[in-house]
């Protein structure tokens, strides 16, 4: 078996093989692993699909769908290399029997490194895949299975999907993955926060005022309306990424940095959550859905307006909410989620609010601190601060130091892809949900989906290419608060 | 009379007016002044000396030792207009005579100004020069005297000299000068501590695990040997420099910036300062003189070889200091001063070491945090914290947050005499030291002094061109720390 420090042997069995994912996300990020000589010479990937490509016709669509979206330019003699890793095998999801091939092309390849199945399908494929799997008696220990979202559309299907996937796979070898969670920022908000002394006494009630959390995404449905209409932006952002955002910035420091003691402090933040009454949801909780609009100067159509849609559909586009954690450090501090589609931009960041200071001496400019962690689309952390003018008057001025965290030390700059799939040949789970952190972050979020389930609450419009609707700057208004905008 | 804010009509008198500070410092600082529009068009300076040099006499003096010391190039025309502003007073400063003309030629200039007097004398004038100001009525209301350190070799002369002037001059007509408060840094600091709650909750015994203040000259006596035979460094910079600092890192948030409410705090630090009785002196207290060394590769006599000084001179070139202050927020936390002359480098900072944190999560390099507020060579504040490496491990690496104080905003800036000059006129005290501030410090120095006198300590040698006797590093290195020092 191998040691969570190897680099182990493995087959990476990816079923979804010719799907969008695989193509633009994963391939390219394993192909910066295999250029980095972060795998082993012996790692070998499983393209699985239900058409009849052959190796030569899916190569073919590697080179024309996955090559364009590698980083920089991929140098030719690195590139067939990497392809030389690659094959394809046409698979049945459903039929049993094919597993049985799989198992035995698997067992003549390699018989001691790890075996990890992908599944970059439509969530219906889940549990066959799963129990074919088990069948076919490749789920040992050396076994790992990874899960992208989503995982289920509410409480009630997601515990199917897991207690289905339980049954073939003990926790340990469940790799959920979240990619905001493998994102470098994220990561370093993690080191800012444990490695150094400097935030540990300013983290909590006393001196943060409040937290924004904002996934934004210029992009509409982009012909994914039958998929869309049937989750809605708290499905699709908020009970998975956003609150996983949430709990790194809200966890207490965890005893060490083992995927067990960093997921027991996630699942305490969840836990702590305010749980949220109907009055509590008609507060703080506003749904949008965009209407016609433009985006850089392209206009774009209204959300009913896309193919697939209903004409009257209630779907959110937007969400915006604010949450509170209910224990001592964060007891008061309102948490403002907030994520939308056809926003003004492409944009991920976390904002921490800090207190104004209690007696401002200073004339001149008295933002109170904030500390800006950027996720998208670049990465970096940024401190916005006082500082004093320079001259002869005693005046503060706004000022900013930026952590460029990509680029410490002149490192290279790791994918999010690219980071968690090495976790998961390296066997490492601290950067992935585990299924309690599941269970509790749909209970959160489950009165949300009731109550406007429950009154056919319409969404608030707002305009494709502004920041959602008025209600959502309204609701930290309430808190003399805003938004955090950049000039 | 004119309120703080204006920008006054003044008559700047510069006793020992053909000196080097003079020369070097001021007029360079008051031509930037001048060129920036800080100073009213009626502002003019009275030269005074003793020889008969007459204006023509004088300004060509200022052309030649003035002039190369001003920042970049002084354009022609706003040279000429700055000397415009300049003439020349031959006076004795002990003939009351002299000074009644004086009056007489101050009041045919300019009724309703602001008067200053800068005496950049020998010590032993302040006093005459004092009384005859006072004796031809020139201590009114709107005359202010500002004095160049030193004020005195001990309490009991310190004592003397301030007991003198204010028999001529209320205590809001005295600036007593240290240029290291006007620099931006030092500015900053109290930015930094007052402007943001960012440091706030650290800034105190639970989180700052020690503080260095450094005072490093390249420079040996460079032919004062006679004056720094009778003053050595502890008078030098310890008693004013040092512990000037000191009390900006360490004071309470005053209640306003206003002059005395700033003084007040500084002058709690002081009067908390932990007296050092004999044994204390002789645990924490390394006295050092240089011996021959190099600096830059450049051979350096040794102190001793120095003209008109004693071949076995006890006078110390070199201090280190642990200090202590007692109150709440400070006791337990060292405060490490350090000066000397012939260092390896000139350099003037404030290194705040913060503890580490209570667990180490990361692998990787694990330093504490540090903030390292740099007042020589360059003005610039610094934070050392660790941040992840960037890539696939979840270490940590140190990485450093720069402010360049000197160039937010793109604001010009500001040469510590030019501030503190600007401040004589404009009437602000709050970065002169008041009486009250000096007899505190003088009497925390004196068991120092004392100690040494009284056993006749010989200082520990040290190589000019190093950092100071080796005792300097184990003072530190008992407390489990090092300076701080950068590759």
């Amino acid at each position: 078996m191998s040691h969570p420090d190897d680099n182990p042997v493995f087959d990476m069995v990816l079923f979804g093989g010719t799907g969008d994912l695989v193509m633009r996300k994963l391939l390219p990020a394993l192909f910066q692993a295999h250029v980095s000589g972060q795998l082993h010479e012996g790692g070998r990937f499983w393209a699985v699909g239900r058409r009849d490509l052959g190796r030569a016709g899916y190569l073919q669509k590697v080179e024309a769908e996955a090559r364009p979206h590698v980083n920089g330019k991929a140098g030719e003699a690195a590139w067939q290399a990497f392809c030389e890793r690659i094959d394809y095998l046409q698979l049945d999801a459903e039929d049993p029997a094919a597993f049985q091939q799989l198992a035995e092309t698997l067992a003549a390849q390699n018989e001691r490194g790890v075996a990890i199945f992908y599944l970059s399908t439509a969530p219906r494929y889940f549990i066959p895949i799963c129990r074919n799997l088990a069948a076919a008696g490749l789920n040992g220990a050396h076994s790992r299975v990874v899960l992208e979202k989503p995982l289920g559309t509410d409480l009630a299907s997601s515990n199917t999907i897991n207690e289905a996937v339980a049954e073939c796979f003990a926790e340990d070898q469940v790799y959920r993955i979240d990619h905001y969670l493998g994102k470098e920022a994220v990561q370093n908000l993690l080191a800012l926060r444990f490695a150094n002394v400097l935030f540990e006494p300013l983290w909590q009630r006393q001196w943060i005022d409040s937290v924004q959390i904002t996934i934004a995404e210029s992009l509409g449905v982009e012909g994914r309306g039958e998929f869309y209409e049937g989750t809605g932006a708290l499905r699709d952002m908020v009970q998975n990424h956003l609150l996983q955002l949430l709990c790194m910035v809200a966890m207490e420091p965890p005893a060490s940095l083992d995927a067990d003691a960093v997921r027991n402090e996630k699942l305490k933040v969840l836990k702590s959550l305010k749980p949220l009454s109907e009055a509590d949801v008609a507060q703080q909780v506003v749904y949008g859905q965009y209407r016609e609009g433009a985006i850089r100067g392209q206009a774009v159509p209204a959300y009913r307006d896309e193919a697939n849609v209903a004409p009257d559909s209630r779907t959110e586009t937007f969400v915006a909410i604010k949450a509170e954690i209910n224990n001592w450090r964060w007891a008061g501090v309102p948490f403002f989620l907030r994520t939308g589609k056809r926003m003004q931009e492409k944009l991920a960041e976390i904002v921490v609010q800090f207190r104004d200071v209690p007696l401002q001496l200073f004339p001149g400019s008295a933002a109170p601190n904030r500390l800006v962690i950027r996720l998208q689309p670049d990465e970096d952390i940024r401190l916005f601060m006082q500082a004093k003018q320079p001259g002869n008057a005693m005046a503060v001025t706004s000022t900013v130091l930026s952590l460029d965290v990509c680029n410490i030390d002149n490192g290279r700059h790791a994918d999010a892809y690219q980071r968690l799939l090495l976790d998961v040949i390296h066997g490492k789970l601290a950067l992935f949900m585990r299924r309690d952190e599941l269970v509790a972050a749909w209970e959160w979020v489950t009165p949300i989906m009731d109550y406007h389930a429950r009154h056919n609450i319409e969404p608030k419009p707002y305009m494709a290419g502004s920041w959602g609707p008025a209600a959502a700057s309204a609701l930290l208004s309430k808190n003399q608060s805003a938004w955090h905008e950049e000039l």
